[in-house]
C-alpha cells in the first residue's frame, strides 16, 4: 500500500497533473481506428440473434425450436433451459452479489416473460438474415397475463403480481401476502417529530419521474469464442472483469476459463455493467463450436436493457426562519422493472446527504413492474430523490424569501457531520462550491424576461474498490502502464499523467492502455466515479514499487546503499551525502543497461482502495420559457464540483458538462412512454428525445479543488454528482421563469403549457 | 530475486512437476481456433507485397515506383529510402545489438541487392492480386555484378566482394585489402603443439555442410496498424518484445509506441527472431493510414529469410592410446549470407566444450556470400562444428579400437573443468547421459547386416536472460499466469505446472497465457532453450510474491503476525505455535473475501535470469544403408539429454525428438541448392526434402535428471542440444554400416552411392 503524501507537499513537484495533454486514445477514436464491441470478427464467425417477447407479461407454456434448428445456415439454438438455474438467493462473486435467480431469467426467460422485449430464445447462424429468419421459426406458446407498467399500478391493491410468491423483504412482520414491492429500506436520524415541531415553515410535496435511458451511442455488442472449456470474450463494457465473472456465473463456467478483452466503449453511464448478450453468445458458441457475435439493435437496447428507474417521491421539510432545516422526511418508490434491484436505497441515502439536518426519516420501496429490469445510470438512484428534495428546498427558500444559494450554505454539510445510515461526512469542499457559485458573475445578472434562475445541489457516494495495475519500463526507457479500467472519460491519459508525475518523466514517455482479464489483476468497473481515484492509486503504487527497483539498481551500479539514492525528476541521484560522486542515472539510462545490471523493471499492485471522497455538486442555471408553447430553453448553466485535484482538467470539465447535459435531457424531454398494451412507444433516438448540441448553452464547469488526503494526487471522483442536481436546478429555474412548480419529469412543453394555461392557484 | 530452494528438498512436495497434463493451447491448436500470423484481419485491411531482386548481386541504379503508385487500388509504395539509415556501427536495444547498417538493408535494399530474393520495394493494395500486379509496375534499373554463393568462392583470392569497403574485423594488423571474411575469432587454451606431441594418434580431416532451412511450417506473417504515431503489431514470432524493439529501431519509432500482440507461432527454431516484413508493413501502414497485412509465400521464406549457415570445417585431434584427447584444433568458415553475422563464434566455443581437452586452438571466420542473410537455427553454429568434431572423435576411436561411448566417457567434461574462452563447466550430467546410453538394451544389440551404429555427443550454451511475469488470483480463486514468452513447445503448460506447484493448487486451477508487450514486463525471445528456465523463474518469483500477500492477508484476518502463517498445499495455515486456533484459508476462500479484507492479489517479476545450465546431449543410432541405391534409413535412435528436472516430460521428450529429427534431415537430405545463376533451386517443400514421419523410426528420448540448483525446480534447457550431435551420430553410423566416412552434408543417396562405388582407399 502506498504511503499517502500530503497533496500540498506534492503539488510543488507536479509537472503534468493539472495540464491538458492529448489523450492516447484520441487519434484512434477520431480516425475510426479504435475497435468497439462490434468491430471484432474472428474467422468462422456466426451471428447471434434473440427472439423477444411480444407481451409485457405472459406464461411460457412451451417453446419449440425444432424448425429453427433445422433451418439451413443455423448452427445453434438455445433457450433459458440452456443456462444453469440458481436457487432463490444471492450468489456470485463478492463484488457483484446479485439475485441470480432473477438475473438468469432476465438473460433468457424461463417460466414467464416479464416485459415486452424480454429475451426468450436465441440462434446463431451464418449471417444476420439467416438468424433473423430462424427466429421466426421458433414457436412459443404463451398464456398472456395482466401486467403493470407504472409504479402506481404495481403497488395498487390487487395489482397483478410479477412474482406471485415474492413477499416484501426487509419488513417485519412478514407481510400477509405477496406484492410487487420487493424490498423496503427505512432509517431515521434524530427525531423528526420534534424537528418539524421546531420548524417555522413546513413544505411537503410529491414528485415523479419516468424511466430514462442512459443514452450511450454504442449498442450492446460482444463476440464469444468458446473452445475446449476455455473461452475468449470480446466485449464493450464498463468492466470486463465484471463481464467475465457474470458470464462465468450465468454459464456455469469458471471465471479463470474466460479471458475477456475490453473493446472500446461508446458510452455506458452505468448501463454497461450487466450481462445481457454475453452468456447467450457464450452458450451459442459452445453449442456451435464457432465464435458468435451478437449486437443489439437500438430498439432492443431500449426495450430490453436497463433504464434508470422511474420514481414516485414525497418529501417533507421543516425549517426555521433563518433557513436552517430542522427536519426532513422522504418516502420514495422506485421502479425496478421486471426484477428487484432499483437503486432505491441510494435514493434514500443520498437525498439529504449534502445537508446537515439533525432529524431525518427516510423510507424507500423497490417496486417491480412489467418493463425491462432497471440498470445503473450515473449516480444511480440519487437524481430521482434529489429532484424532489431540491424542489422542496426551493419552495422553502421561496417561503422564507431567502436566496437559494444562501439557504443551501446555511445547511451545507461539513466534514464530521453525521449522515443517515450511520455514516459521517468525511470531506470538505461543498461550502467552497456554493461560495464560488454565489460569487460567479452570471449569478449577479438579472435573468431577463420570461427567464428564471434555479439553484440546486446534490450528493453521490462515489466509490473506491478493487483496482489493479502493472507498470514496467520498456527497453527504450518509456513506461508502460497497464490497467483493467475501460477508458470512458480519458482515463488512459489520467493514468499516464499520474505515472509521469510519479516517475518525474515527460507525459510522452508513458504509455497507458487497458488490458484483458488475463493480463492485469482484478479491477472493478469503470463506474462510481472510481477510476481516477482507485485505479489511479494502483498506478501510483505500482509506479512507486518500480521506482524502488530503479533506486536499488542505481545503488547496485554505484555500489552504495539503496537509502543513499534519491529518485528526483526522472532520475536516480546520489543522496546528499554522496552528491558529486556519481552522475545521475536517468530512466532511459537505467533501462538501457537493465539486462546487464540484473534485468528489467516492473511491478503490479492490486488493492481494494479506500479513502474515496463523496461527490457533491452545486449549480445554477437560467432558463427561458416560451409561454406560448411551453418550450424551455436553458440559456446559462454553471455547475461546480470538487475534483480534489483535477488530473486532466478537460476531462473533469467534460464529466461535469456531460452530466449536466444528461440532467437537462432528463429534466425536459426524456422518459419512456408505454402504450396501453404495455409496449414501449419510443424505442429509438427519433422518439426518445435527448438533447443535442443545438439545444444547449455552453455548460460552464467550475472546478473546485479541495484535495483528498487519501489519494496521492488528491483526487476526488467527479463523474456522477453533476447529474444528480440538474433536474432540480432546471425545474427550479422553470418555476422562477414561469411561476409554475413542475413536479413530474420530464417537464415537456406539453406539460408545462398545460400548467401555464390551467393552473390558477398560487404556485409553490 | 527468489530464494533458491534445494531441488531435492522441493521434490517431496511436487504434485505436478513431472506429470503430463493437457496443454492449455492444445484444444485451440487442434481445432483450428488458435490464431496465427495471418489470422488477424482488422477492418480496412490492406495487403502488402514485396518486390524482390532477380539477381544475386547487382547495383541499384534507380527505382521508379510512379506507375505502381498510380495503379488503382494501390494505397502505398515504399523502398529502402523510406527506412531510416544508420551509421556503420552497432545500435539498438541492449539485448539485440546488431549492425543496423546491414540489417536495415536486409529489410529493403538500398545501394545494392545482395541476393536473389532480396527485398527491393513494397506496396500495400486493396488485395493481394492488386498488390502483385503493382509490383510488376515498379521499374528497377540494375547494374548486374559478379557474385559468390559458396564459402570457397567467397574466400577465393580476387573474389567479387559484397561489401567493397569492408575489411575483416578482429584481426591485427588490419588486413591490407577488403574481403568477404567479415570477422575472425581465435582462441587458445593450453599448448596444442605440446598436446599433439603427447598424442599416440592424430587425426585431421575437413568437413562441409550446406545452408539449411529451419523448416517451420508457418511462413512469416504480420499485420501492422499505425495510427497517430502509435501502432499495433500482430506478429507470429519467437519474441514479440524483440519484434517490437527491432521494428521500432528500423522505422525510427519508439519501442513504447508499438504494442505487439503475439500470434501463435507455427514453428521458428531460431528463424523467427529477426524482422523482415514488420518494418515494411509498419511504414506501409503509416503511409496508407490503413492496417497492412503481409504474408510471405513459401518461396519467399526460402529465398529471403535466414537459413542456418553453410560451413567448411577442419578438425585435428590428438589422443593417447587410452583414448584421452591431448589436443584439439578447429578451423572453421561459416557462411553468413549477404551480411555479416553467422554463428561462427558459437561454432568455435561449442566444438570441444563437451570434452575436457587440456590443449585447444580454435579459429573461426564469418564469410559473406550472395545468398539470404543467415539466421539462427536451433543451437545456432554448434551443429556444423560438432559434425566435424564428432566425426573425428569417431575416427580416433576406430584407430584406437575403442568403444565410441567409452572414448567419450574418457574425455567427458565435468563440473569445474575449464572451457575455451575463459569459461568453466558449471554443471554435471553429461557422464550420466553417456552411462545411461551405454547401459541401454539397444546399445547391446548387434545392428545387423548393412547396418551400422553411430555415437555422438554435443554441447550448446543454452541461455538465461530477461523474463517477466505477472501472476494474480482471480475472483474464483483460480490463478492467472501472464508471461511474454511465445509458446512454441508447451510453455503455457510448463508455466502452469510450476505455478501450480508453487501455490500448491491443482494444475487446472492455473491459467497460463502469453501476453502483449504492453501487458507484461520485458521478456527476451523464446530461444536459447531459455523459457522453462528463465520465464519459469519469473513465474515462480511472481507467484512467491503473491503467496507472501496471501499469507499477510491470512495474518490480517486471524490477527496474527505474518510470520505465524505458513503456506502449505494451497492454503494459509497457522504455523505450529497457533495450530488448531484457526481454520486454514484456501486460495479460493482468500479470493472470495479479497475485496472485503483489503483487495485482490497480484505481483509482477522481471529479472535477467542467471544460473542457466548448458545443454549437453549424447546419442546413438543405427542406420541401414542400401548399397544398391545409397539410401540411408535410420532404424534406431536413442538420444539422451539432461533436463535438470523435467517439468512436463512429454515436452522434454518432444524437444529431444524434434531436435533429432531435424538433425536427421540435415544429415541425410537437407541443403540449399543454388544454380549457376546464383538462384536457389529448391525453394519449396517439394524440392527441399525434410524428413516426414514415414522416414523416421520412433526416436527414443532418454531424459536424465541432474537438477540445476540455480532454478527453483532444477530446470535445465533442453530444446537445442539434441540437434547438435545428430549429424555426427548419423554420419558415424553410416561409416559403420557402409565403410565410408562421409564428410559433406547432406549425405544424400547420390553422394553415398558414389562413395560406395568409387572409393577404394581404406576409409577413416
Amino acid at each position: 500500500m502506498n504511503e499517502i503524501k500530503s497533496p500540498a507537499a506534492m503539488t510543488a513537484s507536479l509537472r503534468h497533473v493539472g495540464t491538458r495533454p492529448v489523450r492516447p486514445d484520441g487519434v484512434p477514436k477520431v480516425t475510426g481506428a479504435a475497435r468497439y464491441g462490434a468491430d471484432y470478427s474472428p474467422p468462422g464467425l456466426l451471428t447471434g440473434a434473440v427472439l423477444r417477447s411480444p407481451h409485457p407479461h405472459a406464461r411460457i407454456l412451451a417453446i419449440d425450436t425444432a424448425r429453427a434448428a433445422a433451418h439451413p445456415g443455423v448452427f445453434a439454438v438455445m433457450t433459458g433451459a440452456d443456462l444453469p438455474d440458481f436457487p432463490f438467493r444471492f450468489v456470485g462473486p463478492e463484488r457483484m452479489q446479485r439475485n441470480a435467480w432473477y438475473d438468469v431469467r432476465n438473460i433468457l426467460a424461463r417460466e414467464k416473460v416479464y416485459y415486452e422485449g424480454h429475451a426468450v430464445a436465441a440462434v446463431a447462424a451464418q449471417d444476420e438474415a439467416t438468424a433473423r429468419a430462424a427466429l421466426k421459426l421458433i414457436d412459443v406458446d404463451y398464456e398472456v397475463l395482466p401486467f403493470v407498467v407504472t409504479i402506481d399500478a404495481a403497488i395498487a391493491e390487487d395489482a397483478p403480481l410479477l412474482h406471485e410468491d415474492a413477499f416484501t423483504r426487509n419488513v417485519a412482520p412478514k407481510p400477509a401476502k405477496p406484492s410487487n414491492i420487493s424490498r423496503v429500506y427505512e432509517d431515521r436520524m434524530g427525531d423528526t417529530e420534534a424537528g418539524f415541531a421546531e420548524a417555522d415553515v413546513i413544505v411537503e410535496h410529491s414528485f415523479s419521474s419516468d424511466p430514462v435511458h442512459q443514452g450511450y451511442i454504442e449498442p450492446h455488442a460482444c463476440v464469444a469464442e468458446y473452445n475446449g472449456g476455455k473461452a475468449h470474450l470480446w466485449v464493450s463494457s464498463q468492466g470486463h472483469f465484471q463481464m467475465r465473472d457474470l458470464t462465468a456465473a450465468f454459464t456455469g463456467m469458471s471465471s479463470g476459463d474466460i479471458r475477456v478483452t475490453p473493446a472500446e466503449i461508446g458510452g455506458g453511464f452505468g448501463g454497461k455493467t450487466k450481462v445481457y448478450l454475453e452468456p447467450v453468445a457464450m452458450i451459442l458458441s459452445r453449442k456451435s463450436g464457432r465464435p458468435v457475435k451478437m449486437v443489439m439493435t437500438r430498439s432492443e437496447v431500449f426495450r430490453a436493457t436497463g433504464p434508470g428507474s422511474d420514481s414516485k417521491v414525497r418529501v417533507k421539510l421543516g425549517a426555521r426562519k433563518d433557513g436552517s432545516i430542522t427536519a426532513a422526511e422522504i418516502e420514495l418508490y422506485y421502479g425496478a422493472g421486471a426484477f428487484p434491484g432499483s437503486p432505491f436505497m441510494n435514493g434514500c441515502l443520498c437525498a439529504f446527504a449534502h445537508y446537515a439536518i439533525p432529524n431525518q426519516h427516510v423510507k424507500g420501496h423497490d417496486v417491480v413492474t412489467n418493463r425491462a429490469m432497471t440498470c445503473a445510470y450515473r449516480a444511480p438512484g440519487s437524481p430521482q430523490s434529489n429532484f424532489a428534495v431540491e424542489s422542496v428546498v426551493d419552495m422553502v427558500a421561496r417561503k422564507l424569501e431567502m436566496d437559494p444559494i444562501e439557504i443551501r450554505l446555511k445547511n451545507a454539510i461539513r466534514k464530521g457531520d453525521p449522515l443517515i445510515g450511520g455514516r459521517v461526512m468525511t470531506h470538505e469542499g461543498f461550502v467552497t462550491m456554493l461560495e464560488r457559485l454565489r460569487a460567479h458573475p452570471a449569478y449577479q445578472r438579472d435573468p431577463g424576461p420570461n427567464r428564471g434562475r434555479g439553484v440546486a445541489a446534490g450528493f453521490w457516494h462515489n466509490a473506491g474498490g478493487d483496482s489493479g495495475a502493472t507498470v514496467f519500463v520498456n527497453t527504450d526507457g518509456t513506461v508502460s502502464v497497464a490497467t483493467g479500467s475501460p477508458d470512458i472519460g480519458g482515463s488512459r491519459a489520467s493514468m499516464a499523467i499520474m505515472a509521469a508525475d510519479t516517475f518525474g518523466v515527460p507525459y510522452e514517455q508513458v504509455h497507458s492502455d487497458v488490458h484483458d482479464t488475463a493480463s492485469v489483476p482484478f479491477t472493478y468497473v469503470t463506474g462510481g466515479s472510481r477510476v481516477t481515484f482507485a485505479t489511479g492509486k494502483a498506478v501510483v503504487s505500482a509506479s512507486e514499487k518500480v521506482i524502488t527497483q530503479l533506486k536499488e539498481r542505481a545503488a547496485k551500479i554505484w555500489g552504495v546503499d539503496p537509502d543513499a539514492v534519491d529518485w528526483v525528476d526522472g532520475e536516480a541521484r546520489p543522496s546528499s551525502s554522496n552528491v558529486g560522486e556519481f552522475e545521475p542515472l536517468s530512466l532511459k539510462s537505467l533501462a538501457a543497461q537493465a539486462t546487464a545490471t540484473g534485468g528489467h523493471f516492473g511491478a503490479s499492485h492490486a488493492e481494494n482502495m479506500t479513502g474515496h471522497a463523496p461527490g457533491l455538486s452545486a449549480m445554477f442555471c437560467d432558463v427561458e420559457v416560451d409561454p406560448e408553447t411551453g418550450h424551455t430553453r436553458v440559456v446559462t448553466f454553471v455547475a461546480a464540483q470538487d475534483a480534489g485535484q483535477a488530473i486532466h482538467p478537460s476531462y473533469v470539465e467534460g464529466q461535469i458538462q456531460g452530466a449536466v447535459v444528461q440532467g437537462i435531457g432528463w429534466a425536459l424531454n426524456e422518459g419512456y412512454v408505454f402504450g396501453p398494451d404495455g409496449v414501449l412507444q419510443n424505442a429509438g433516438w427519433l422518439d426518445y428525445r435527448m438533447p443535442v448540441a443545438s439545444d444547449l448553452p455552453m455548460i460552464e464547469a467550475v472546478v473546485v479543488e479541495v484535495p483528498n488526503p487519501n489519494h496521492p494526487f488528491g483526487v476526488k471522483g467527479v463523474a456522477e454528482a453533476g447529474m444528480v442536481a440538474a433536474m432540480g436546478c432546471v425545474a427550479n429555474a422553470i418555476r422562477d421563469a414561469s411561476g409554475r412548480r413542475m413536479t413530474s419529469l420530464p417537464i415537456s412543453p406539453v406539460k408545462l403549457l398545460e400548467a401555464i394555461e390551467t393552473r390558477t392557484d398560487p404556485d409553490l
